[in-house]
C-alpha cells in the first residue's frame, strides 16, 4: 500500500530581496541545501515537489512597490484614514489597486482586487516593506509563478509545482490563514466528483481546493519573523497541469456573499 | 539554527467504525504503525505531535447518526427538497441542527450551526454514512477532542494535540478546505502582534488560526476515499495550551457577512 507521508520543508537562508534581484537563484539554492541534507539530492526520486512561496518576496522581486511620498490621497481615502487613524496614502493605494469596494465597515476595508481576489486591505501591506513603501500584490501572480517554475525546472532538471501564497482573513472564522494566489505545474483542485465512498454511494460536490491547503500547510514552517518566505513539500503525489491561481475565484455570479 | 521541517503521516489501517467503537484505540494501534516504522519509537524525542482526526469518524463513533425513517420533514423542509430535487428528511435534519439560516439560495443552504459554525447543510453529511442514515457533526467537538486527547496521551505516555477537522466551503473561493471544529492540548492561533518585522515595525493584526492550516494541511494526506480518517503531524513547534476549536469561530457581532 502507497504511503501517505509528505514532508514540509522551510528553506532558510534566503535573503532579504529587492527589485530585480533574482529570486530563482536564491530559491535554487536554498532548495539544494535544504533537500541535499535529507537525501543526498534534491528530490527522492518518483515523488514530485512543491514550492511554495510568499507573495511579499515575488512582488518584492518584481518592484511592485508604492513609495508614499509620491501618493496623493483622494478625499475619500482621508476621510476614511481619519476616521479610523489610518495612513490616507496606504489607503489611497488600496483604493487604487481595487475592482470593488466589498465591506469598508468597522475599520475594515475588504476589496475586490484588479485579481478578483477578495481580501482585506487589497492585500497591500506595509510589514516587510522598505521604509516609505508598501507593498502590493504581483500584477499577474499565475504569470509569475510560470515564470518561476520555468527558471526552476531548467536549474534542477525536474519538474516542479509552484505557488504563490499571501495571508488571507476569511468570514465567519477568527485569525488568517495562507492562500494560493498563483499556482503553475499543478491543479489547484482535487476532484472526487464520481468518485464512491466506503459504501459505494457516489461522492456528491466534493472538489478540494488543494493549492490552499498546500499554501496554509507550507505557512506552518514559513512563519512571519523568521525570515522563511518559502517552503518545499515533498512526497504528494499531485495532479500534475499548468494550472491556476486565477481558477481558485469564485465567480461573483456564484458567490452568495459579496 | 533549528531546522523547520515537518511531516505528516496518514494513519492507515483504521477500519469502518461505529457507534461505540474504541476510535481512540484505533488510533493508538495506527500511530503506532505509522511512527515506528519511521523513528523505531511513537515520536521523534522532543518534538511534539499532533493528531488530525476528520470528524465524520469521531461522530460515528459517538452515535451521532439519524436514521431518516424516522425524520418527518416540515412544510418549510419539503418545499425547499422539491424545488431542488434533495430528499426532504435530510433537509429536515440540517434544519434541526440549524441556530439560523445565514442563506439559502440557488440550491445551497447555509447556516449557522448549534455550536455557531458557519457551513453548508449544517455539516450533515450523507456521505460515508451507513445506508439509511446521515452523520451529524458531534455535539461539542471540543470535548471530543479532549476526551481523544486524555486516552491518547494515557496510551502512548506523551502529551499530544488533538484537532477534529471538517471540510468546509468558504466565500470568494472556489473549492473546499478542511478546518479545525475541536482543539485541544494545542493553541488553535500563532500570534505575532508585537513582534517586529525584518526592518524592526511592528506586525499589525497577525493572528494565524494554525489549527485550521494543520486541518488542511493533514487533509492532503486523508483523502475522501481511501479510508485514511486521520493523520499525524510531527516536528512542530506549537503552543502547547487547553485549546479550543470555539475560539475559531468569529462572534456574529464582529463578523461582516452573516
Amino acid at each position: 500500500m502507497k504511503r501517505q507521508s509528505i514532508r514540509i520543508c522551510g528553506l532558510q537562508g534566503i535573503p532579504e530581496i529587492n527589485p530585480g534581484d533574482n529570486l530563482s537563484g536564491h530559491i535554487v539554492r536554498a532548495l539544494r541545501v535544504a533537500t541535499e541534507a535529507e537525501h543526498g539530492a534534491v528530490c527522492v526520486p518518483g515523488s514530485g515537489i512543491i514550492l511554495v512561496v510568499a507573495q511579499k518576496v515575488v512582488s518584492k522581486a518584481e518592484g511592485c512597490l508604492v513609495r508614499l511620498a509620491d501618493v496623493t490621497p483622494s478625499k475619500r481615502a482621508r476621510m476614511w484614514a481619519d476616521e479610523h487613524r489610518k495612513d490616507a496614502r496606504i489607503i489611497e493605494v488600496v483604493l487604487q489597486q481595487a475592482k470593488r469596494i466589498v465591506r469598508m465597515d468597522r475599520g475594515v476595508l475588504i476589496v475586490e482586487t484588479s485579481h478578483g481576489f477578495v481580501c482585506a486591505n487589497a492585500g497591500v501591506d506595509v510589514s516587510n516593506a522598505p521604509r516609505g513603501y508598501v507593498v502590493t500584490l504581483p500584477v499577474d501572480p499565475d504569470r509569475s509563478a510560470r515564470q518561476l517554475r520555468e527558471k526552476l525546472e531548467t536549474a534542477i532538471g525536474m519538474p516542479i509545482g509552484v505557488i504563490i501564497s499571501d495571508t488571507f482573513g476569511r468570514p465567519w472564522r477568527q485569525g488568517l490563514t495562507n492562500v494560493a494566489l498563483g499556482v503553475s505545474g499543478l491543479s489547484p483542485f482535487i476532484d472526487y466528483r464520481g468518485q464512491t465512498d466506503s459504501y459505494g454511494r457516489e461522492l456528491s460536490a466534493t472538489v478540494l481546493a488543494v493549492a490552499d491547503e498546500l499554501a496554509a500547510a507550507a505557512e506552518l514552517v514559513m512563519g512571519k519573523t523568521s525570515g522563511i518566505p518559502a517552503a518545499v513539500v515533498e512526497g504528494l503525489a499531485y495532479l500534475r497541469a499548468e494550472g491556476s491561481g486565477r481558477a481558485l475565484i469564485r465567480s461573483a455570479d456564484e458567490d452568495l456573499f459579496r
